[in-house]
């Protein structure tokens, strides 16, 4: 009997007095803020001056916690920077948790209170959010969907039709760590690494990058796909072919390794705090130094460029000159990642 | 072979080609508009002059299709009820499907046409999505979560504090019938029953009924928990008791039968296109007009009031005066409902 109590139950989401009492209890406190507070059917924020971004993303990541973090700060991190990379201040998300009968509720706690941590660190707040409970089965505990609204910065004109030849693509900081430290997590790799994921949320970073002036024609965060994935994305939307110099890759020696070991091409393993910003080339040192000004951005670096070609294709240069062309990672070498 | 090639596998959710082709190929199109055409991460809406609501509902219903709806136009209509009982223009939805490995194509394409189809008739777009696959488990298939923005009505003053003892209760029509259509589908039930669920979009009968220029005091739409959990909240949230007319509650003889047989109290069975309204007295007959002469409200009536009490609680009154106390649902008297 005192199991059953420290686990969700099928009448946790109901829509009762226990799907209440979840709320009352254990959710919402740990999220207060004025948005969330009356429990209507919607949050009503006042008025944005500038255009609204609007953002979703599910993630059904394995395990729910990972060195590095958890499902919860995926969820808010995942679409902060979904809004950030366009240009926005993100300003509220929602919050819908699928949870599985029988999650601990300790664990359920733990989760709730990194959201409300990570949400705090983005400069978020919880505006509104559903929960639902269904049947135990394969034991997945929790699928989170978090929706976002930012204000577009005044200025911002990201837009990959935007993109010249000559631009340069900056990353700012090491590839692969999420990717690999769940799936090291998840396959509880014998070698001892202290592997984390990066996953941040790049509010602060952005904001550092768009301070400079500088003219941002792009970016994105190299989540699913990896950054093989989105500079596939690119081409196809540029009509340009990409240049990427291997050695110029951020890759730490430990996220290096742990590829090799799972025989991944850490270019197409995903990230959830880097992101790819091209700039024209006279601004690139500009915006090289605001990353490196800033914790996520130390390990920036200018990794290749757009060019002109006849069969636009992403072609990695190695150290020793030859060339490989990077394919759009096909079908899934990693489930389950975000 | 041909059967795999039929079916939703792990690959599709991997942000790699498949990913892009099964959006490409089968969702975008089917949703085309301008917000999301452009694909990327955020979709960018014009400023909104009034404030703006901002709602989520994550969606686990079984079976997905189901007499009178399916999963996908439940999606469209729940988030679209829940901003336009806030007094809110809906907008612009956001969709992101947690598909099972394993899922007929056939069966998402229906539904997402089924989202598009809802989605016209709500007035709303679908601005920015997300698709991810996991195992093969339960057989769910899919569940979806959708968050909407809208933009609130000037005037509208959606406020449970603002209710007072005399106000009056109104519903659009006939109860329970989304919860007993769903669980009879569930069950197949060995009696003939037309019984159709009645998600609807409400934005029209809303609509109706604000441009009435009635004080309207609050609206909610009686989802999970049904009317009874709806009343809960509003003793709650008011510190008044309500009366209800046991013989003034919409209910259709199929309904009715229905929650015989499932020994349900249609008063905690789940809507999905009936809200209760409140207004003061002297307004109630001219919102029952407005609403008797939409399509959603031909079965509006006046089912009770607020009164004054000490020890507040629901009460239903019976045909020969007979009393009794409506509790809130406790727990999960139907499960997956929506």
């Amino acid at each position: 009997m005192s199991d059953t109590r420290d686990r969700i139950v099928l009448a946790h989401g109901g829509g009762g007095e226990m799907t209440r009492r979840l709320l009352a209890e254990r959710i919402i406190p740990r999220l207060a803020n004025d948005l969330l507070s009356p429990l209507a059917d919607s949050a009503v924020l006042a008025p944005l001056k500038g255009s609204i971004c609007f953002t979703t993303d599910a993630f059904v990541v394995q395990p729910l916690e990972f060195p590095g973090g958890d499902i919860g700060r995926l969820a808010v991190c995942g679409t902060v920077n979904d809004l950030a990379v366009m240009g926005a201040v993100p300003k509220v998300l929602s919050l819908a948790l699928v949870i599985e009968e029988g999650l601990l509720l300790s664990t359920l706690d733990r989760i709730i209170d990194s959201i409300a941590a990570t949400a705090r660190e983005a400069n978020v707040v919880i505006g509104t959010g559903d929960t639902k409970v269904v049947e135990r089965r394969g034991g997945d505990g929790l699928t989170i969907t978090t929706a976002g609204i930012g204000e577009l910065r005044e200025g911002a004109r990201i837009d990959a039709r935007r993109i010249s030849a000559g631009d340069v693509l900056i990353v700012n900081g090491g590839i692969a760590e999420h990717g690999l430290a769940v799936m090291s997590a998840r396959e509880g790799l014998a070698f001892d690494t202290d592997l984390c994921s990066d996953v941040a949320p790049l509010t602060g970073l952005l904001n550092a990058i768009f301070e400079t002036g500088a003219d941002v024609r792009f970016v994105r965060d190299a989540t699913r796909g990896g950054v093989a994935g989105l500079l596939a994305d690119l081409v196809d939307d540029t009509g340009l072919a990409i240049e990427i110099r291997e050695e110029a890759v951020p890759l730490s020696p430990v996220a290096h390794h742990t590829a090799e070991v799972l025989g991944l091409d850490p270019l197409t393993v995903a990230n959830e705090g880097k992101c790819v910003v091209v700039v024209p080339e006279r601004e690139a040192e500009r915006v090289l130094v605001a990353c490196k000004a800033h914790p996520l951005g130390r390990q920036a670096a200018i990794i290749g460029r757009l060019v002109e070609s006849d069969a636009p294709c992403v072609e990695l240069v190695t150290g020793a000159g030859g060339r490989r062309v990077v394919q759009r990672p096909y079908g899934e070498d990693l489930p389950r990642i975000c």
